[in-house]
């Protein structure tokens, strides 16, 4: 086997090391069931197991009570763009929603798609989304307020949650899901991809209130509609399995190795205090987003020049370091820095980039 | 490692235990990126090759000419039971189902609930979908033809498609898709959960003739447009990555070990005869399904009395013969016996019947 390389990828990305070698470890035969756990049959005490776990573990990390369901949907948060407003819009109230970049305007466009009643109560698109709005009023006519906790492609992220009082909060948590601890009661609905902070591609975890299930209407297909995963513990049909196992791996390090949220945190903000503490001091480097919005989790930089920048990116591979190269859509440079990437990865990227600054200087 | 045990499971299924060791050997580092393949980018140069060689392996395999797209779907088979009408019916034309068993009638249900004008031409409920229906009238006047081409809880399989001339069709291919050659002009749209016959859950696969992708109306979400992943090789967004993976490596084994689908379906047919011929010379086993429209990947079956079958189900399971027991709303007993469960396998299994009926006898 080659040497593992620093894994900065914005997702999939990197899942913490001996997840890797437990799946190995278990592959042929699943806790003795003579099965792969890719063969055991989703209706088998084995996997009832699994999913259990993670969900159990789910709402022991976040804290989460019983008026919560923890459910795992198959189609990304790309899919959750539309079966957000298929099942929470209420007709006569207008759905708000808070614009921080690329996958925020695709959340508003498939609303608008559906025919809801959207309105856009605060945008940064007039400085290409390098911040987090400050100044935007919630009304308390809304349906929810939907908003993306954190930004991959712009290194944005929301320091402190909108304040609401009625109106549910709505939450695009994909790329800093289970980052830090957060307070759950003012969400009425939460989902995220698992490919950032919790797993492999494959699933979108949902974390919806139980009330909010009421306003489900009653003639949309089954596989939209949240009722269905929530009346059938996520398997209505078979659920994307593996995925789900990988899941429980993972939040079982983050519960019994890491040592929870709080913990958690205390490594992610290290982390960026290292990267951003050297981008800062700085002349060679510059973060593109503005310092009170910056993200814990996408650590967006640029280069002088857009051949430095291939340069850098090309220098990095060749030594270990993996998915620097910014977004297709910005260019630049992006360090996604998930939980998975530890505190050792981002101390070898800051000593790679003062080499590359010395040199190039 | 525990002993593997032969697997009859209905799906999540067997995989070929070359593939599963080839996971293992580069769980850790996939072909010298120096990441799983859990941590790979979508976007990498890695995956694209992972799909890439799907897709061509499926249209090799298959015979797909340029006419066809292959693409990758979350959310199993029941998503495509309204993916298909939302895409592919037509205003003004009725879409033809035959409902020969609990998937048909989903995908009936689905349809409905979209409020399509369907027309259900044959049905074989009246004798408890024991059969499947030889006497129904196409209509040249459809949008299209669904079918279910194998049904797992009855155990029953269409041995040859039904004939239309103008009518596109369209077919769950879930639980015999890859087990024998078919010709595939006369379809629309082919989908299959991967998870019985090519590989983990997690991923449909849908084929779709590129003709139809007209009929795809634009104010769909993205998410629920077959046009959103034929213009993007199925990576949109985040496909389930890992699936398709195993995908790739499932058909490579299908081409290269197994030989192709003729020689599939010479090894199936085989299984076939070898597990119904014992059940027909048994009077102790009797098989559900009528004997022309049995299924060659699942063989259902009862025994004298419900306390027998529970018995039978208990001993072979401490004979390391898994996931016999029959759907959860049918009972009886069931043997899956899909690509990755060689002869061997089936042999096994008949051997355990005789001698168990030798004892209980």
């Amino acid at each position: 086997m080659g040497k593992r390389i620093h894994n900065f990828n914005a997702g999939p990305a990197a899942l913490p090391l001996p997840v890797l070698e437990k799946i190995r470890e278990e592959l042929l035969d699943f806790k003795g069931s003579g099965m792969s756990i890719l063969e055991v049959s989703h209706r088998s005490k084995w996997f009832d197991d699994v999913i259990n776990d993670a969900v159990e573990r789910t709402k022991r990390i976040l804290n989460l009570g019983d008026d919560f369901h923890v459910l795992f949907i198959q189609g990304g948060a790309s899919m959750q763009f539309c079966m957000v407003p298929m099942n929470l819009c209420i007709e006569g109230k207008p759905a708000d929603y808070i614009n921080t970049g690329t996958w925020a305007t695709k959340a508003i466009k498939e609303a608008k798609v559906l025919k809801k009643d959207v309105r856009v109560i605060a945008s940064s698109e007039d400085k290409n989304f390098s911040y987090i709005p400050k100044d935007y009023k919630i009304s308390a006519d809304s349906a929810y307020l939907h908003f993306t906790s954190n930004n991959t492609i712009k290194g944005t992220q929301w320091r402190e949650l909108p304040q609401v009082k009625d109106v549910p909060l709505v939450s695009d948590m994909s790329s800093d899901f289970m980052s830090r601890p957060f307070d759950v009661r003012p969400f009425g609905l939460i989902y995220a991809g698992a490919q950032k902070n919790i797993g492999p591609a494959g699933t979108c975890m949902v974390i919806v209130r139980k009330d909010m299930l009421k306003r489900t209407p009653g003639d949309l297909p089954a596989m939209l509609k949240y009722t269905t995963f929530a009346d059938n513990n996520s398997m209505y049909n078979t659920p994307s399995c593996f995925s789900i196992y990988v899941i429980a791996l993972v939040l079982k390090w983050l519960e019994e190795t890491i040592g929870g949220l709080e913990k958690m945190a205390q490594i992610n903000r290290q982390k960026g205090d290292v990267i951003y503490g050297f981008i800062d001091k700085s002349d060679f480097y510059k973060g593109t987003a503005e310092k009170d919005s910056r993200s814990l989790m996408n650590v967006t930089f640029r280069l002088p020049t857009e051949d430095l920048e291939k340069k850098f990116i090309a220098e990095a591979t060749d030594n270990r370091l993996g998915g620097l190269k910014g977004h297709r859509s910005v260019g630049g440079c992006r360090a996604s820095i998930y939980n998975a990437t530890g505190l050792d990865a981002v101390k070898t990227l800051t000593e790679f980039m003062a080499e590359f600054e010395r040199k190039a200087g």
